[in-house]
């Protein structure tokens, strides 16, 4: 069991087993028969207050996502949110993405989503960018082949980063977007670091990288 | 032999044998041979007015550099450029890159510069984008193994455009700068277009594309 260092968070969490599966490793490659429902799964890595997903959830219902979001006090908002909007096609894990290949088994996975990661700007920290080559190897195994990762953010550094990162790995890169909000896609789905970045003015960059068959 | 629109531009390219090679054709897979120079040869396709390369040839006197551009009208402007700088690791083709291959054997060339190249914006017209998967295969074919493409641009669109070209192709990129004039980088040689644009305040995007050995 995860230490959980904030106990009201702790108890929301506790409270919530239909948001938030405990022990959610015993769904490892059953999470079809979980929530009963043989459509794509999709996971969001870091999910945070759980807008974006909750949004998605609501505007895909056919599709299953479950968002990990490692920290407890940060989960309890996408809990809330996700109660209100009474979803059977939503999960939360609290969990480290680290853990990944413990909740899913190989090829479990249809899409990832990666938004608004932790930037990690110095050098010495690139292996802790969620688009690093060891993360990439981990969403590779837990994804079906041709699995695509879909990644938005407003950090230079980190898109500039990670289209390599992919590139290198062997992902080809599509719908590639420098200025998203300045762009004529039809449909967007804001998380609370986009909405909150493109107030200030920040560009919004995405691109979506598919795995090789 | 080329029709040739403009008789004093025709003029000053017939009287410029030693910056404009006539029938260059004849040096094919003979380059090295016609420097003189075994280092690497760089070709610059859509080379304008000469800028770029002139100074990329002041500044690396080790490599050869043949430039590419097919309006007479706008050559003349290189050459008189290439004169007063008398460059020995220089030239200039009055020609379409369309016909690359019957300038250069296969394999003939390390390193090839796309700067500023005609966005093409409408979709009917991708195909004259000069990253379109035409011109990559046109300039696998002349590249050695592992041969790179390095390109600049301002244009938000064909950059996207050339970045996803160059993953479908299986190119692996590199050195991606999303705003080129606001980054670290510490040598950059600029285009007329370069100068022209950054000064209206666009954005300078750059990549580096690597074919597979
Ligand atoms: C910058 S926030 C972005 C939140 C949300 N995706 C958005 O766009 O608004 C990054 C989130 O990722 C979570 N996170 C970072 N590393 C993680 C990891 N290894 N496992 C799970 N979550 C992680 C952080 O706790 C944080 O909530
Ligand atoms: C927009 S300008 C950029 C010039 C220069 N590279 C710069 O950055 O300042 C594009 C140039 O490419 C040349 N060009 C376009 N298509 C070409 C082709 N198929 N063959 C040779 N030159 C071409 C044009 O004549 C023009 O001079």
């Amino acid at each position: 069991m995860r230490l959980r260092n904030k106990p009201w968070a702790a108890e929301k969490i506790a409270n919530s087993p239909n948001i938030v599966p405990p022990n959610p490793s015993e769904y490892r490659g059953e999470w079809a028969a979980y929530f009963n429902h043989n459509g794509p799964i999709h996971v969001e890595v870091g999910t945070g207050k759980g807008k974006f997903l909750t949004e998605m959830a609501q505007a895909y219902p056919d599709v299953c996502f479950i968002g990990i979001e490692k920290f407890d006090s940060v989960i309890v908002s996408a809990i809330e949110r996700a109660e209100k909007a009474n979803l059977p096609n939503l999960v939360f894990l609290n969990e480290d993405v680290q853990e990944l290949r413990s909740f899913f088994a190989e090829g479990e996975i249809d899409q990832l989503y990666l938004n608004f990661s932790d930037p990690w700007p110095k050098v010495r920290h690139a292996k802790r960018r969620l688009t690093h080559e060891g993360f990439l190897s981990m969403y590779q195994e837990v994804l079906k082949p041709k699995g695509e990762v879909h990644f938005k953010t407003d950090n230079q550094g980190l898109f500039e980063y990670s289209l390599e990162s992919f590139s290198k790995y062997g992902l080809k890169l599509q719908n590639i977007s420098l200025d998203l909000h300045n762009s004529d896609i039809s449909f967007n789905v804001m998380t609370e670091y986009e909405e909150k970045f493109s107030e200030r003015g920040n560009r919004i960059y995405r691109c979506e990288a598919s795995f090789p068959s």
